[in-house]
Formats: C-alpha cells, sequence, structure tokens
C-alpha cells in the first residue's frame, strides 16, 4: 500500500474503549492527517468489525482469541490474537505512531515494544509509566521515540512547558476533579455504593479510571507518571483539588510565573494534541467562557479520607517494583469493587495489605515487574477472598 | 566603557516611578545579566542623583529644564534635558533595550526613537501603542528589533504564545480586576471620591494608571495594545473581568485549548520577563497557592457603567487618529480628577464629547498623531473649563 507522507500513520492499541473510540473520531474528521493501518481490541467483535469497514486497517488484533478467531471468519485482513498479537499490530512496519490506549498493565509489554521498534508513542494507559516507569522512559531516550501523554493532565503539562526550559521549572501542580465523594465525610464514605461511585461530576470516562478518579489513586497515578514523564523529583510535584476540572494542571517557573491550560472537560483536546502537536488543528468542542463558569474553586487533597493518593506517593518515592504492586492490588480490588463484590473503602485497605507484605526489588527489569505484577494480582484475589470469608 | 558581552546594557526612561523602580530592584538583583547605562526622569532630582551613585550610568537625562541644570551642578555625568533629552538617552550608543516607563503620551516619541536607532523595547508605556500603534509596529518589523511588553496582561499572553504558531490562535482574553467600583451601582458611582478611586484592589501602581483602572479606560488601551502586539482583529480581543488578578490573561487556540499565566499580582514578574525573555530568572515574589486562595471569579465586563472601555475599543476599531484623541481627552481630564477639580463620571463625559467632535484622519503619520495629541489635550482643558463653570 502506498501512503501519502504528510498523513501519520496510527496503530490504535484498545481501539473500542472510552479513549480508542474518540481517537478515530478524531482521525475521522481529518483523514489528510491522519490513517489507521492497525486496530486492537480486547473482545468486542461487533464494534472492531465497524471501524475496519469504516478505517480499512491493514491488520488487526483480539485478546480474546476465542473473538479474534470469530472476527477471522468474516473479515479479509489479518487478524492476529492474543497479547503476541497485539504487540503484532503495535509494530507493524508503516506504523508511525502508536496510540495506547488500553486499560491495565496488559498495555506495558505492546508499548516497550513499539518504543523498541522506533514507533513514537501516544499514551493513554496509565500503567506503562506507573508499573514500568524507570524501564519505558530509559527506552525511550535510547530509541530517540516521542511520547506524549494522553490525558489532560499531562497533556495540560506538555502544553504548559512548550516553548519552555524544563530546568527553570519550580513546580508541577496537578488538578484534580476530587470525584465524586471530594466532600464526603468518613463515615459516608463507609456506605458508598457502586452507582454513585460511578458518576463521576465532571468527566465522562470508562468504569476502571472513574472508580480511580472516587479514590485518588488515578491523582496518584498521575503524580508518578508527571514523574517519569518531565524527569521530575516527587518533591516537586504537587495535587490540588479543582472540582470544575476547568484548569487541567499547571507548572510553576523559577520566576514564580504559572502557566496553565484550560478548557472544558473534553478529552478530544488531549488526544488530537498528542496527534497534531506541536500544531493544532480546529475542534467543534464547547468554547470555555469563565464569564458563564463564574468561578473557579480549590483546595487541598485530604488525605485521610482519599489514602491512595498518599499509597501511590509513597510507592512512586520508595520505586522498584512498589508502584507495580500497588497498580496490581488496586487493578483487582476494584474489579471486584465493579462486581460489586467488595466495599468502596476495601479498595484502599487491600492495596495498603499488598504494599506491606511487598518486598520492594530495586531496579527490576521489565521481566521482574511483569512476574511481580502477576504475583501480586494473584494474592490481591486471595486476600478479597479472605476478607469477604469473615 | 567595556562592557560584558553576557550582560544586557539598559537604558531606562522613567526611571524615578513605579515600574521604572522596581526594574531598578530587578537589574540590582542580577548584576551579571544587566546594566544601566542611561536613565531619565521628570524632575525628582533626590531620587535620580541616588539612582547615579548606585547604578552608574553613562548619561542621564531630566524632562524638566530647570532640574536638569540643578542636577548637572551636582553630578560628574552628563544630564541632558528636555524631550531631546530622553531621545538621546533612549538612543546612548551602548544601549541595547530602552525600558520606556514614562507616563503619558510623552512617552512616543523616545520610542519611536529608539527603534529607528535599532534598540529593543520593553514597553510600559501604554500611549506609545494606543496613540501611535500602526506607525510603531511598522517600524518594529522595518528595523527588525524586539517589543516586549511590561504589564501583566500582555506579558501573560506574551508567556502564553510561547512555542505556539499566532496563526493558530482563536481569541485573546485580557482579564480586568474591575477595579474598585466593579460591583458599584450607577447611583454609587456619582458619588465616588478621589481617594477611592485611588484604592485599587489587587495592584499597586502608579497614580494615573490606578484612576485609569477604576475607569476601565486601562482595559481599553491593553484592547488596542493587544491589537497591535499581536496583529490581531479586535473581533478575537475579549474582556473577562476577575477580581483577584490571579490569572492576568489567556490565549484560546483553534482547538479550543486554552493557555493562562497565572501569578500574584506582581510586576516584578512581567519586567524581569521583559528582560529576561525567553529565560526565566529566580524572583522572590510570593507563591501562587491555590489552595489558600480557593476562588477565581469572572464575570463580563459592564460597558453601561463603564463606557470607556467602549469608547476605547470603538476608537481602535475605526483607527487613524480616535484613539490618540481618546487617549490625549483621558490623559488631562484624569489629571484634573487626580487635582480633584472634576468628578468621577466627568471622565468618561469628557471623552465621550472629545471623540465626538473629532474628524478622524485615516493613516496619519507620526507628526499628525502629536498635532492631534497636542490639539486634543488643549480643547479638553477648555472643556473641562466649560464643565466647571457650569
Amino acid at each position: 500500500m502506498v501512503y501519502n507522507k504528510a498523513v501519520k500513520l496510527l496503530s490504535i492499541l484498545g481501539s473500542t474503549g472510552s479513549i480508542g473510540t474518540q481517537t478515530l473520531e478524531v482521525i475521522q474528521k481529518y483523514p489528510n492527517k491522519f490513517k489507521v493501518v492497525g486496530l486492537t481490541a480486547n473482545s468486542n467483535i461487533a464494534l472492531l468489525k465497524k471501524q475496519i469497514v469504516q478505517f480499512k486497517p491493514k491488520a488487526v488484533a483480539m485478546m480474546d482469541e476465542k473473538s479474534a478467531n470469530q472476527l477471522q471468519k468474516i473479515v479479509k485482513i489479518k487478524v492476529y490474537s492474543g497479547l503476541e498479537g497485539v504487540i503484532k499490530v503495535a509494530c507493524l512496519k508503516e506504523t508511525e505512531t502508536v496510540i495506547n490506549s488500553v486499560v491495565g498493565s496488559i498495555g506495558v509489554e505492546p508499548t516497550m515494544a513499539a518504543i523498541k521498534a522506533k514507533k513514537n508513542i501516544a499514551l493513554a494507559n496509565k500503567e506503562t509509566l506507573v508499573t514500568a516507569g524507570d524501564i519505558v522512559m530509559k527506552e525511550v531516550k535510547k530509541n530517540k521515540v516521542v511520547l506524549m501523554p494522553i490525558d489532560s493532565e499531562h497533556s495540560a503539562i506538555f502544553q504548559c512547558l512548550n516553548g519552555e526550559n524544563i530546568k527553570k521549572v519550580r513546580r508541577i501542580i496537578i488538578t484534580a476533579s476530587g470525584g465524586p465523594f471530594r466532600n464526603h465525610t468518613k463515615r459516608q464514605m463507609e456506605k458508598v455504593q457502586l452507582k454513585d461511585a460511578l458518576k463521576h461530576p465532571t468527566w465522562s470516562m470508562g468504569a476502571k479510571i472513574t472508580i480511580d478518579s472516587a479514590t485518588f489513586m488515578n491523582k496518584g497515578f498521575e503524580v508518578i507518571e508527571a514523574h517519569h514523564l518531565y524527569d521530575m523529583p516527587y518533591e516537586k510535584i504537587d495535587v490540588v483539588v479543582h472540582p470544575q476540572s476547568i484548569i487541567h494542571s499547571l507548572v510553576e517557573f523559577e520566576d514564580r510565573s504559572v502557566m496553565a491550560q484550560l478548557g472544558n472537560p473534553n478529552m478530544k483536546i488531549p488526544i488530537q494534541y498528542a496527534l497534531s502537536c506541536p500544531d493544532r488543528l480546529p475542534t467543534t468542542i464547547k468554547i470555555l467562557d469563565l464569564a458563564d463558569i463564574t468561578n473557579l474553586t480549590f483546595f487541598k487533597p485530604n488525605l485521610e479520607l482519599f489514602p491512595c493518593l498518599k499509597y501511590a506517593i509513597i510507592a512512586g518515592k520508595i520505586g522498584g517494583t512498589l508502584p507495580a504492586v500497588v497498580n496490581a492490588a488496586n487493578e483487582i480490588a476494584v474489579s471486584y469493587f465493579l462486581q460489586d463484590k467488595i466495599k468502596f473503602l476495601d479498595i484502599a485497605k487491600t492495596i495498603n495489605k499488598m504494599m506491606k507484605s511487598h518486598k520492594t526489588i530495586k531496579n527490576p527489569t521489565l521481566k521482574q515487574v511483569l512476574k511481580v505484577d502477576k504475583e501480586v494480582k494473584e494474592e490481591t484475589e486471595k486476600f478479597i477472598k479472605s476478607l469477604n470469608a469473615n
């Protein structure tokens, strides 16, 4: 196939999810700028088939082997399967940029493989940097590829650093919506229901990240990601709660001047910016009207009420395999909470337990990180079962 | 004299004023970065003498001839006098950058002379761009010099445009503190006293600019300046009232992403940035703590209550000599108000009268602009006397 050189060739991992489908909407709007060559999904055959018809990729993959076999029977292009298949699609010869919007630690290996294959990365998968930040950033530098964050906070920081000298940064300030329980008392927290946790006040996102936002774990992960993305010591990263989600994050410089990126909460901005940067392309997102919003508020996060934020930062500071432990324990605990099998406060309790029983490995290899991820997930399941047995 | 090439050589016009003294504080802190070669003042002999002793300029000037003669008797360096003298100091051979912090239309000619002498400009004098923006920006381009704004709003916009393509700007949003009367009723406005108008809620500035802030004329001038500085049509420039003066201005891009510059209200940031840009140097200004501020508010400016903003924008859109008329009428009206000789609302009334009786000259020369400035000032004095006679 011959492609126009002005067009950026993309593989999207997790194309049927929330970020994946929004990425495809951006691509659809700018066919002269972006072209899909690969797509991957977990098991949503119907939607992936639709995407194949519309975007005509060269190859696709499905994590679920059975789904992959079913899909191969009804489409003409190659359908790969499993993690190996996802990696194949990430590393397609034509692919220039890989958008990794897979949810969970399963997204780590495809990112690493793509970096080694000299692909630029647009990264929505939090686990890549949370669990293996040191390893991944080392490969990014070694292979001289660009790693662009796809989330509103890190995209904001990236935009604030535009044209600036990163050595002059005094502090990165990540804003947090605070989730649905930011004004709860400890007693109210004990009675939180799944349906309440799924109601995010400002952002429409996938289920896992919505729960992570309600526990503040999401914000803890973002602190770890900022540490790796901008090579910033943890002491220089702050979190401030900003319920309106209008200021997406800020950067304070040595002269005490602070740059911020603002906008109505819409993932299209960071998705499109990750693809078009340093250029900006028109969108039809609602225009920000501060006089209409009238009020932006800010307060410090409550670490007593939301210990997950504290756990993530502690894990980040200690480093090694500990962030992978927090991530693995959280991933399992949230999946049980999403099945309504544990209470909201059990998420933090479970993570704390797993952190305490882990012996951190310093400077781990990716293999060691993935082993810890697997083992902690198993231990977490056991712990949750014992919790429920009591 | 032999100067270190890493040091920026500066002439400061209006060195005894609010911006001038703060500029000298910045220079004092970074003697390895900045060096004063010229200073000018109006008539404050005592302070200028002190500055000469401390900063050892090559030459100085005083607008007031008598003051100049007096100073020459007590200092060894050359003391020039009058507007011609100020221009001489602006155009000293060694001078690389001219900081123009003169107040009033008297600042226009030195800026123009300095640009023609290929000096970079750090501009705090609003009248330069308000009265002669087209002419000045043409010379800036022709002489390939840099014109950096010294005021919090335009410095903010400049910082928001860092690393960005100005063609992708959708809108410039200038914030206004709203001054001391932003919540007044029409009836309360009628009873405003000089002492009330001099109490600015967030910024500590000179008397003239404090009154201009209370009438919103300052904001009108900033719209005209933004039009010239960023070559932006008036339709793309908005004003939003933001009483806390924390967000100093914003830039909206085509992708609906909005960049903003924030900080505690302190002129040191824009002054220093104008001198150090694109570098940033540490300051000891109070750190911005949003969780401590808790609340940022915004509302639309009330053009009925503050017609000066409307007058300035109308004058900017019509262009030619009309902005110079608004500026001249305002300069005289404010000076009378500062002497407690007219009422607060008479300022807007006077400007409106002068605008209505002016026949705009399109594409004027600088000479024509300065002639209009002089004539309108005389007419304004006459009108004010007739006002007071009634």
